[in-house]
């Protein structure tokens, strides 16, 4: 697994109060949203930020909301489903620690999540509306 | 103030046992280190991950480590202290908090924070040793 972080995601309380502020505030461009669970924007080459619902965040994630894990994610984006649990046991071997393994999430893609020493939590993803253009555009 | 994400700092309680997953077992190339301090990680195009000692973090970015601020950081680069003390006046006009204004800090850049609804901190970042080269590569 090389380190390539494709999407960071906040977890937010209220999403509507972080669009309130990143968008109509700071006036930056949506991608694509669901509105009050989460919102996309692209935050570098092949680099997309996501704010989403805490709650949904953990739901999928595996977090407790007992502060000892901070509400963020980070993924790193494969290919296949196969590619997706060859790398949670890489990463199992490397000394982390398996939160989630591989499953095929609500949105379609096929995710799971592993934790470093600290509990951060890193996706490692399977996602197939997910693109990276030549010029670093972002779609998803 | 594009959105544009230059690194993602994660703030670690032993640097020492994060590296010893991130680069002895995934075998990540380190770009710059400072043992026990810090550690710097290519992460994707023009984007670098930073492994930060927490209590620095809280000190430099005005963090209590009370539980209700996670222990990351965002940073968005300029090319000047005037923009970053611009961006922070922009961002608190769009209602961003305003956590510490400009100021030159120990490493030798000029960095404010500010935090965004959630308490997300941002920094905003004159680092006069951080360059971007045309492909992607960082060098800080």
């Amino acid at each position: 697994m090389p380190p390539r972080i494709d999407f960071i995601s906040l977890g937010v309380r209220d999403v509507r109060a972080s669009r309130r502020f990143y968008v109509d505030g700071m006036g930056w461009p949506v991608h694509r949203e669901v509105s009050g669970e989460v919102l996309f924007i692209q935050a570098n080459h092949g680099l997309m930020l996501s704010i989403w619902d805490r709650g949904q965040m953990h739901s999928e994630a595996g977090v407790d909301d007992d502060c000892s894990v901070p509400p963020i994610t980070l993924s790193h984006n494969v290919g296949s489903s196969a590619e997706v649990d060859g790398l949670i046991a890489a990463a199992q071997a490397a000394g982390a620690t398996v939160v989630s393994p591989g499953r095929t999430q609500s949105w379609g893609g096929y995710t799971g999540y592993i934790a470093d020493p600290d509990g951060f939590r890193w996706e490692i993803a399977y996602n197939p509306t997910w693109s990276r253009h030549d010029d670093g555009t972002v779609t998803v």
